[in-house]
């Protein structure tokens, strides 16, 4: 256990550089991201975007000033489940060498938190069949695998 | 198949009790909706947030006047492959009586088709593990079932 303390906050402009290099760190996203310095204008224009959205939540977990995870929470407003709000959370990343410490439990669960907080009925996520430790741990903080999640490239 | 033409456009308020019937119309609907007269105001309040925010489009298939399918596509913003535009899915319906018709594709398409030109470079879904039929519709229309989807209930 890392007995430092973690910051879970939202992101700031000045954080994406960070973002993206979690994003890169692994193989599926070492060949689609561009980890550049500078780095490439679309990452700055999606970040306008979310950060001007108050359904979008671009969060970040800081260990002594450094970013070493994080997370993009979503609200989708919805008509089913009688115009209930959803949660969705996609891009969860831990840097390597703080994976095992209990970091991304704490930053799930806080993430959680705040969708619980912000009138989710629901939270959900996809993860790819083959990660298997990942679907443990989410399981660990309550998910259930009961769904199929199917991709259609349009590039 | 149907010679009778099927049209796809975007919902309006008035279309809502139709969308709510669709939706309450299976085994997992008719447990969380309320397909009541008037309708629940919670569906009302959902509709104008959807309605109001350029990411959501609420969609019908209209025939002979009657809505006869739906489709919820929103586009999300994201960090991840470059600050890419991803399009979701959610809420398919069709009406029973017009299943097997070749009209859930089209929908599909038509959908599919506003992701393209909405800029998605990517349409996701996910399915309920246990609707296979529905496995076997989405990978006809060149979806692939890579991932796992995980829920997690806040209620």
């Amino acid at each position: 256990m890392n007995a430092r303390e973690v910051i879970f906050r939202l992101a700031t402009r000045a954080d994406l550089p960070s973002i993206v290099r979690l994003l890169a760190d692994d193989d599926l996203g070492s060949q689609r991201e561009r980890n550049e310095d500078p780095l490439p204008e679309t990452y700055y224009s999606a970040y306008e975007e979310i950060n001007k959205d108050p359904h979008h939540e671009l969060i970040v977990a800081e260990l002594d000033g450094e970013v070493i995870g994080t997370v993009h929470l979503m609200f989708l407003p919805s008509i089913s489940f009688q115009g209930g709000l959803r949660a969705q959370i996609e891009s969860v990343r831990i840097v390597t060498q703080h994976q095992g410490q209990g970091i991304g439990s704490q930053l799930m669960n806080w993430t959680i938190e705040r969708a619980h907080v912000g009138g989710a009925h629901l939270v959900q996520l996809t993860t790819h069949k083959s990660r298997e430790r990942a679907h443990r741990f989410y399981e660990r903080l309550g998910f259930k695998g009961t769904h199929l999640g199917m991709k259609l490239s349009l590039k």
